[in-house]
């Protein structure tokens, strides 16, 4: 069944005038028919069944029925990902949408080259990925930020899955055992509350050619930071962001 | 450093001359200069140090100099796709390479709608991202073979990773509890020898839209076939084939 993301209160008798462009998609792309039923969320309210009221050139109605599925809260998870070129960035946009990131965090890195992205355009990403994956909310992708200004205003209790695709170099001076990198699955599985199960998460992925050396120094030296490794061959951000998000799910998450 | 996959033996002192593609990729791409190094490798003789010995515009020779790491066997994982949309398809044997699969079985189901992928295509894909993951070799893409074919003739102690989107129906008739879709990583952690490491396995990823039932019924009938679900929202073909390889080598192939 077709489900949308809409802005509107949702309750049982609510009539919703959807916006020009999922009106255009409802009739004219699914073709759906008066008296046909769809699905509603909007983040808020849980997943409700409505019905097409009215399917007009001018004018296209729906009228909410009843709720199939109550508002849930999924876990904690997000992704903070450094800008990498615009088909990659949209591809890892709709992944986080799927894998269920509450939020995405454009991050700009010294090895950056972009310092801009259309964020609208990814927020579209995140609704349409949203409506097909059957989540009952929008993962929020916010405007891009610096990685440094990030780590300063790090919220108290959230922990940083730092993807460290270097891995362990035995020359660092800083960390010892306590900054080594170690497969990913192998430091969530063993996650002791409070650092585990039911707390905030972010995965951080670098550009591509990595973060540079300061970059790394600061993120291994921090309280906060779990750095990780995914496997012995060099990941593509994109399929990096994937793999860190499925592990995490899978060990964390509501993959169990 | 620049990495090349060629076909011709590897040894010292064996002189190399590229296909016309790649000396192009060299020369005028990466405008590598004449006594400049790059990597080279076959599958079968490791990786070779090479220089580019000769950069003409009518001819292109590369002189092979020392073994930078011997030829090693990845884990025994394959990937067995139903055909996809084209883009998606290409992203998936990208991934594959990546996420060190050895094959890609390109598979033909009932709700499969193509019935041909340009498999030369996609084989090139493959090499190029073998070339940049750092692999030593390149995963076999083999042509369109339906799922029928496919199962009749599995190989002796090969198991079947049947990532099953619908998940348990409480009214199937077959299977009982050992046909029940677990959660993949529960699973895989799980494994003892001789179903878990160091053993083969196939990871089997549907059609958007999934298998039909009968396909599903016999899957889940056959004693190398073990179905597991990945999380509770709806998956697209990528995005499943990407988390389930991704589970598999964190928790028994070379991520551990």
């Amino acid at each position: 069944m077709i489900r949308l993301h809409v802005n509107q209160a949702l309750e049982a008798g609510a009539e919703i005038v959807p916006e020009a462009a999922q009106a255009h998609y409802l009739t004219n792309v699914m073709r759906l028919q008066a008296g046909e039923a769809l699905l509603l969320f909007n983040g808020r309210d849980g997943e409700w069944r409505a019905v097409l009221a009215e399917a007009g050139k001018r004018r296209c109605r729906l009228v909410v029925q009843a709720l199939t599925r109550p508002q849930s809260a999924p876990p904690d998870l997000e992704l903070a990902i450094a800008l990498v070129k615009r088909a990659r960035l949209e591809t890892i946009v709709e992944k986080a949408a799927e894998l269920g990131c509450r939020r995405v965090r454009l991050v700009l890195t010294r090895r950056t080259n972009a310092d801009h992205a259309k964020t609208g355009r990814l927020q579209a990403i995140a609704a349409e990925a949203s409506e097909q994956t059957g989540r009952l909310d929008v993962p929020e992708v916010c405007e891009p930020v610096k990685l440094e200004r990030l780590l300063d205003a790090w919220p108290e209790g959230r922990r940083l899955m730092f993807c460290d695709e270097a891995g362990d170099d035995p020359d660092e001076q800083w960390g010892g055992d306590a900054g080594r990198a170690r497969p990913a699955l192998s430091l969530l599985s063993s996650a002791p509350s409070p650092e585990g199960r039911g707390q905030a998460w972010t995965v951080l992925i670098g550009p591509e050619g990595g973060f540079d050396p300061a970059e790394r120094q600061r993120l291994r030296s921090l309280v906060f930071v779990t750095p990780v490794t995914l496997g012995p061959r060099i990941l593509r951000a994109d399929t990096a962001a994937i793999s860190a998000l499925t592990l995490w799910q899978a060990a964390l998450g509501d993959w169990r």
